[in-house]
């Protein structure tokens, strides 16, 4: 089969034949239509990642087909019994198991779930990571009600979109964030109330203005601005942290902290019912995925300078083979 | 009446005759016997707190009589409907309203409660505010259960001690921290299982070697040790936060955070629910407050002076009539 490697980290992918692994027991071999990009991926390939062990196919989104039945697969393996955070042996796809970028890939056979019926090959490869990894941060943390206004930063990421669309399907007011005023237009075209651009000064200010007080933030940038939230929240608001591309948190103020009660929620991936009742919700509303651009497999490295450069509006999709 | 003034910021308080107040259909007037005293009075001494307005009588807690009933009295007033956080009508007794370090003080009727049977004036003075907030951070915010390990920081402050009781009470397993290997030892007789010095380097290490994993940690510090938490913490674990007397928390790794799965939750003061069930806790428990130190009205400066050098270990009480 032939499959994209990473084979060298800050080094392009190459696309190579490998032998078709085989099925077992525990693990079944699906054949991929399409796989989906993640900043993990990207991580991965520039060697900011732990536990990177090379050469690697990548790549944790798929749709896929087993028997005639098209699937996706919840790359978020072997969480174990406690819902409030994963086991030792947990694992995400795509490292250190062989990953999505490939015709064929072998995952836990608990891990597979039917693929939402509304949704074309194209679309579904979207969902798992990202769609899991909102759900998680904003029900299971956050636990935001309907009413509640959110503000999301970094609008454009995966799970940044999803968070705006899981959030206006159960009746929230959506404000988000962007260093792009074409990015904040189309997140207010697809129902977000209004947006800032995180690099103005004193943005924390318009927000506040803007939507008159925050009660939950959904986060993947952390950085500077993190502290920055306090001052727009409303007593009792919540935040969900599910990255740091932005890198440490600097200068948080613990009197807002406590006097507001404040809480912060630390989130990544979610436990097989965190991603059931994902796919639920993402049918009962017929939620469909932004997809940003679709590429070739042996288009991979011009997907991975996409998403290096920061230009997607939602997911960037390989297409393996014609569904 | 007699009362302890703060006249000026950063002077010493003057004791002086002023008139008795008078009950109305919403406020009881109390006769105090001892009156408790807790860092936010030094911090309203030294200009250091929002909304100061002086003159101002301080005091949060007090054991006092109404009608030959010995009682204590919730300092959390107008607390409001929402159990997640204070309406925006929301006071604590002692400022803007007159406090409790006086012959008589001035209390809404919903506030005050019998005192715990077995606790004496002197006892049951320091009880109110700290126990409050211990309860709080502990078993509303970090959901801390039987059989956790709990970390506690700058054990000898009032919150810290009932923390660590309460802990004990309800069957964890207690670590501390303290400047003073003196305070390390007290709270060791009292049932913690052992605890660090957060002065000396690497403190984090120490406490991670010591309890192989921290389930739950009740902070009143932050500042720069808050982000070393991390570390020692299992997957899962939570923050309670109380406090800021080491200022801005700095550098904490989002990666971490999220990666562990780990929550911060602000909490200050509690609920007029969390004020019955942390008295039912003590009564249940028989819970007796630690005592520092006992002053006289006379001796308002000297007892000010003691907080602000902060060697007290447990609660310094202001005796005001014999009981």
């Amino acid at each position: 089969m032939k499959a994209a490697y990473i084979e060298k980290t800050n080094a392009p992918l190459n696309i190579k034949e490998t032998e078709l692994p085989v099925s077992t027991s525990a693990m079944k071999l699906v054949k991929v239509t399409c796989a989906g990009l993640n900043h993990r991926d990207l991580w991965i390939q520039k060697g900011k990642y732990a536990g990177i062990k090379l050469p690697l196919i990548p790549g944790s989104d798929l749709t896929g087909h087993i028997d005639n039945q098209k699937v996706i697969v919840n790359p978020a393996f072997y969480w174990g019994d406690n819902p409030s955070c994963q086991s030792k042996d947990f694992e995400i796809l795509g490292l250190p198991s062989s990953g999505s970028i490939a015709e064929y890939t072998l995952v836990p056979k608990e891990n597979i779930y039917p693929a939402p019926e509304h949704l074309d090959d194209i679309q579904s490869a979207g969902l798992p990571l990202a769609g899991l990894t909102a759900y998680r941060a904003l029900f299971i943390k956050a636990k935001v009600k309907a009413g509640e206004k959110v503000f999301i930063t970094g609008i454009g990421g995966g799970v940044a979109l999803f968070a705006l669309q899981f959030c206006l399907a159960i009746g929230c007011t959506v404000y988000v964030s962007s260093s792009s005023l074409d990015k904040i237009n189309r997140a207010i075209s697809l129902g977000a109330k209004g947006g800032v651009n995180y690099n103005n000064e004193n943005w924390e200010n318009e927000m506040l203005e803007m939507s008159q007080g925050i009660d939950v933030v959904i986060d993947g940038a952390a950085g500077s601005n993190f502290g920055k939230f306090f001052k727009m929240m409303n007593y009792g608001g919540r935040i969900s942290l599910y990255g740091g591309t932005q890198g440490n948190i600097e200068k948080i103020s613990p009197q807002i902290l406590f006097w507001k009660q404040l809480s912060i929620f630390g989130s990544t991936m979610g436990s097989p019912l965190d991603f059931e009742n994902m796919l639920a919700l993402v049918s009962n509303h017929k939620i469909v995925p932004v997809i940003d651009s679709i590429f070739g497999l042996n288009q991979i490295n011009d997907a991975f300078e996409r998403m290096n450069n920061g230009l997607q509006f939602g997911k960037i999709i390989i297409q393996i083979t014609e569904s």
